[in-house]
């Protein structure tokens, strides 16, 4: 089968000719790959900024945002049959230690992220995961529709289903960031909350989406972003803030926009938080980290996107053509979601 | 009536002869003042360091931990009348607003807080404070006996509440700081959750007294105090940290000693933190701020003191001695919590 | 002025030239009264069916769904000035026993219920309440228009909100009554929820309003209902059941329709529930009670009705056409909720 | 081996002599018992009760309270290796639909009950349970010494687990029936909470154990216990009421008891609760179900055991004396907990 495989670090990866993957334990499932989602973490991978996390052993296959149909499963598996249609866990999990039996999928003690550590991904034709990866969809699902809420879209459902609690009718959430996690965040908060919604961003068209999604007012980030919010609160700042970005600043930003006895959710990163422990005190303001989500998280999302109140902005391309999506996608070209179609 | 007065920053206090306070408005109580505690943020205070945020018109009474008996009621006073052994939360809040209405009167935005604020404390005769802030005591307790928990009592009361639903059997929670709070806030997870109780100090006659208070194990902060508290967590980390100093490197440290899913409560303040926000986000680990507690935090706290699941070491002078106890305070000679009797 | 009394049970009310109140206490509101619901348990009231539990001196004025403006204020009100537009929490309550402490106002050990017990109510021109009773409007609402969102709304609004972690997507919610409280109910469940929301209710008409304002099936109660909201969830039955009727079977069919590990709400009243320890231990169910909500519930729900996300449909009578309403109500010629407008 | 199995209903069992279980999945262990505990329900199911529910094809061999040591694994199993002193969840579940996935093992889909359910149970030598069930415990505890903290253990720790949040300082918790599952309940309440605990029983003994283990009131269920609970709480009922009997009235009472906004959970069976939904409603009072626990409810409950927070008493029969065993709990001569060592 064919499969994008990474061979060097700071090189183009390439589609090769490799064999099929077979079921290997008793809970694994060999997926048929109907959509890839192409996702800014594939390209610092192929930077080599994960290899001192995962040292996966080149050459290997990414790609971390898939759905397809079941083509083979393992003598215990009970939850899928050949045939189904799914989307994929990012994050196969043991279903054996305390995280998993409390439900916390993502902090499973033994979890695997194919296309990241060391274990194959799904740009290819065919991929390995386990039984515990897999959702079933509705039959009549495209999987290259879905795909990249595999990844960008439970890590945004995740975090905006810890704030439902905070974000009662009357207050106010802050979105820094309305790009591929943020446009899904939007959508989540409008779905699952009456809060009003304040997205901030540098780029207008991506605010002019943000509007069309669901968001209550826009602001442009361009260095009065935090004032811009307080005077749309009252004062106050935003009850909750969601951030997307948490770098070059945005990261002290969010939490100047958080109101008194608010939380700041960091999800985006690369920046550093610096606050004095007084202005975390005096105010009691909580920040608060944010991971992929769970696998019912994954359940939840599709049910909004099955019912059309998430979706997506996707463009598609052959898997011959991975390279050119990755291109794009590193140039700024792709508008919404790349996706590969073998 | 005598009070202890500040008259000019960095001077002592001096005890003045003042005309007693009277009921102003319907919801005043002017409290007999039974005992007075002596917190470092007097010493704070004194120093100027409170002058640009509070603003208070010198001279003016300090005192913000304050127990007594109820002298005299305004005329919409219904929950407590003359005679009434009372404690007093320390910030007396309107009742109308938003956070009033939902319990958190510490984010009351008409509080105020004397001995802080722009108004007179309770290192005096008498005090004058409102019907919210009053929580009726047991007639036999001695309010000398219990003053201290109306500030520092209800601070690391309020932070252990919050950590009851993370605190199941199994897990660790890591306290740094065996002072003034923190000897309170082992007293409070002892009493309240099942959870194993790692203290770490500097001084170790602090950790033999934590010892006697419920401490499982007591680590030395002698710079190997991260490795220590993953050494007796199996390498995880505590799955609460309460850091009652959070300054002087304690708040890296803190977040450092924090087990993946974990939360480091802030309590103590001085210090900065400064973490990376994929060190937060990859763990999915929390920043929590903390503040003094809730009316209700008190009156639970109040239901322990009576029970003897907390106690107080205390050490008392007279009023006219208010300048002693502030100076053996600064200079380290008070072993527990000095209270000022009138 | 004029105001609608209750002299004698088992008759109608009179329109009584009465004096107007007067503030008495320095917490007391005076307000000129824009709109005055009429709702079911004022025919009970009529019927003489809460005179055991309130005992009210004859005659008295009825009326405990109210808005309008602040006509005059005690000395030591803060949260409201003459001219501002109000709706009333139906409960007055003391703001410092535990319950309010807490925010629980409905739970007030010394609350009181003007209209209900032992005080006069909203049928006149003027009414007495407290400033803890009222919630500050924008000055362009109009009382007429939100008036029943006082009491029938609060109380839907306290039942959903208290849904909302039990209705995560993918979750099913029956709605058993789609009356005054039912149909607004629904509105919230949709503002606040991904839920599927299944309204049961004998009347097709209420259930053609129901699909209007949210309902995502409907279900005639002719019998099969139980069977029918099975049918609508896989067998499950609903994780949620909201009965807003309580009577004449339906409290036990609302339990019959839930699912394993779900909960029952009750709302309306009027039934028992009769049920095997056996059926409510084996699937882990729950039967949760529902009250009157707390004033920040109202203040929330003001903020859904002030955006349109909640409406309701109304009849205005004028003051004097006071017994014409109730008459009409009675025979069930109201479509909605009369209003009286001085 | 030897096992205890049911060959007639009402009849007694008989110590069969049968072939060892085979490892069949690969999830699947063996386990060498060293105590399997002997439960009331075991008398029911003798007596047919259960028959109408499970469909157990006789014979077959029973005992749902189990631990030991693993003897064999199945190829997928990596959680536990042969040797590892294990409990057992009576409830193997499937770890793949929504309930195991949200850790709830209790609700799974697919679980099944060896002793209760057509599947062979832990009187015997060797018992088939899989790898999800097994709780791993330091290897220096004996298992006859924790079996019975397998089922009626679980039950009474998740039944108190869920009220931690309800049962802060100052409320009170009544506890109906001191026995099997009781008396386990009273030292989880004492470990996890602050409140007043009361303890109703009918039985004087059973109510002296109580005093030992915690409790802080008893009451002799002498017809007046309703009233002595509202004594014992200034009048106001329990906030919390845990029973453990709910048959033959206690379930009524148990409701009668509950403070307003209070809950009434409900754990014993046999009885059923009556209750007009107006007393539901103007009081806001819940019931609450509650079955078995989750397997990290086992495993948080095993740490209390090993922390001595928790101890049963023990009558131990040989595993030829089961008999003997199940006669002597049937004519109430067994004191705690009898359990049989093969």
């Amino acid at each position: 089968m064919k499969a994008v495989r990474l061979h060097e670090y700071n090189k183009f990866p390439v589609v090769d000719e490799v064999p099929e993957p077979t079921v290997q334990g008793p809970l694994d499932v060999i997926v048929k790959i109907g959509g890839a989602g192409v996702c800014r973490t594939d390209l610092h991978i192929m930077l080599g900024q994960w290899d001192g996390r995962m040292h996966p052993t080149l050459p290997y296959t990414i790609g971390h945002e898939n759905a397809g149909w079941v083509h083979e499963v393992g003598s215990a598996v009970t939850n899928v049959a050949v045939g189904d249609t799914v989307i994929l866990h990012p994050q196969p999990s043991c279903g054996l230690c305390r995280a998993c039996r409390a439900g916390n999928d993502m902090h499973c003690v033994n979890a695997f992220f194919p296309g990241l550590s060391d274990n194959d991904g799904g740009m290819a034709e065919y991929m390995r995961t386990t039984a515990r990866a897999c959702v079933r969809l509705n039959p009549d699902t495209q999987p290259k529709d879905v795909a990249a809420l595999a990844d960008a879209g439970i890590t945004a459902y995740h975090a905006v289903r810890k704030t439902i609690p905070l974000l009662y009718p009357g207050t106010a959430c802050a979105v820094i960031g309305a790009g591929g996690l943020g446009h899904i965040g939007i959508q989540c908060l409008a779905a699952l909350t009456a809060a009003k919604i304040i997205v901030v961003d540098r780029n207008p068209d991506a605010l002019k989406l943000a509007e069309q999604l669901g968001a209550n007012h826009t602001v442009v980030a361009d260095g009065n972003q935090v004032e811009a919010v307080k005077d749309l609160t009252d004062g106050a700042g935003a009850d909750v803030v969601l951030d997307f970005v948490a770098e070059e600043g945005a990261e002290n930003e969010g939490f100047a926009m958080t109101a008194r006895a608010g939380s700041y959710f960091v999800i985006g990163y690369g920046g550093q938080v610096e606050i004095p422990t007084l202005d975390i005190v005096s105010t009691e303001r909580n920040i608060i980290g944010n991971i992929v989500g769970t696998y019912n998280d994954l359940a939840e999302l599709m049910v909004l996107a099955q019912a059309g109140k998430v979706t997506l902005h996707t463009k598609t391309y052959p898997l011959d053509a991975a390279v050119d999506a990755v291109a794009d996608l590193d140039a700024g070209r792709v508008r919404g979601r790349a996706i590969l179609v073998p």
